[in-house]
């Protein structure tokens, strides 16, 4: 998917919202595990019911992968069940030298039809390249993530003299592609920085996961680091997809979806 | 496995060898590619030629990731051959927030039988933690890696006024687990920092990737980085499975399996 058509999609709807798939058969309504593939039943009810609301969906691949074979199956199914109209994230957060990363890069952009893969910086430029060779489609390198561990090489002993570590991992990866091929995973939690963000990579966009179930403020999100083209995904995942148990969970799920939605309208 | 278990195994054997299953259908021999499971019958030759050579194996996932579900069924029945005899490694290079890297452990540590798993340590102490949790199997964290790229965050810019990158990780992980259930990945193209590295971390078992096809030396490794337990997995992928496209190619893998042994006894 083009940066173009993306945008569209996130104007033509108003709004900048991401449901995440993490979907868990030990959270899930019971009566679908029943079903011949309950995890699959799951996201195409999700699907049905959030598509008007969002513009992308982002598959966590831990929680297909630790079902093994059915759970590769479910995933793939899923994938393809989403429309052309909405940006398919895989949130596997991969990286290698180069010749296991073009291997993953066919993995998530070509075996399965993903717009984008998440992707992990640290093994540096030639463990990322390999995302950015395919047309229209996008690595999101993670920036500053929204869990407590996140701070680990951060905050507290890698202050160099003038940058933290991930103002230096995000200014040296904005080098390696374009705004057209390169996204920054940014936690929500960490809306003290967004200021500062957006002053080194003003154009590119974010996908911001930790709304919801961890804690983000998608006020000050959509405040502080939105830009001319919006450049915003907001990830909300267990907050929208875990509302209900009950057979009406894809109904509420679509109720959350366009809580969110109304109040991202409200600050476009 | 436990590290008493490994270390018999690296005596008796002695050889401190793991054989890297970066299975490639283009890669391997012609004749293979009318088998039902080309991947699978290319891995089984090899395993069954080297396996008195070496101590482990290291499934790199990305290879088989790029082949769907026939790619994670091949990975499957690859595991399930090793025997318990050798320590098993999924080459993942996985980590994410507490609850997604849970679902990873399960998928190689419990769904598959992996005895490890390589983990990016770049999201902190929460998206390791959830891999220390399984008795008898192991975490290899990314320390130093062996590609160009591996310099990006570490040499140029980020030289703290006491530690680089690698140092602050290294050190700082080794905190959140023992010396019986945390490996570190540390390539052999690197080995000007080997004698640094082991001051670090004196105890800790190394995964050394880079020898062969990257150019690592094994003798320089092993004068610098061999602990009283041994503490080395040094890993030959290419070199050792691509040695022949005839029919005599698991022979020849044998032999060079063999080769890399006779020197690594020689260190012994």
């Amino acid at each position: 998917m083009t940066k173009q058509f993306l945008i569209e999609q996130i104007r033509a709807k108003k709004s900048y919202l991401c449901v995440g798939l993490d979907t868990d058969p030990a959270l899930i309504p019971p009566h679908l595990l029943e079903q011949e593939d309950p995890i699959f039943a799951f996201n195409k009810a999700i699907i049905d019911a959030t598509l008007e609301h969002c513009v992308a969906y982002k598959i966590n691949t831990a929680f297909y992968e630790s079902h093994g074979l059915e759970g590769w199956r479910a995933m793939e199914k899923t994938v393809n069940y989403i429309p052309a109209t909405h940006f398919k994230i895989a949130d596997a957060k991969r990286g290698d030298i180069g010749n296991t990363s073009t291997q993953y890069a066919k993995a998530f952009l070509q075996q399965l039809p993903f717009d984008s893969i998440t992707i992990a910086p640290y093994m540096g430029e030639d463990s990322v390249k390999p995302f950015l060779q395919f047309e229209g489609k996008w690595a999101i390198v993670l920036g500053l993530t929204s869990n407590p561990g996140a701070a680990d090489f951060e905050l507290q002993d890698l202050k160099t003299e003038s940058k933290r570590l991930y103002e230096l991992v995000i200014s040296k990866v904005a080098t390696w592609g374009t705004t057209d091929n390169l996204m920054f995973v940014v936690g929500a939690t960490r809306s003290d920085e967004f200021i500062n963000l957006r002053k080194l990579v003003p154009n590119h966009f974010f996908l911001v996961p930790g709304v919801g179930a961890q804690g983000g403020s998608l006020e000050e999100i959509s405040q502080k680091a939105m830009n001319k083209d919006v450049g915003l995904l907001v990830n909300v995942s267990r907050d929208i997809i875990y509302t209900s148990k009950d057979t009406d969970f894809a109904q509420k799920a679509g109720d959350k979806a366009l809580q969110y939605a109304t109040q991202m309208r409200s600050y476009l």
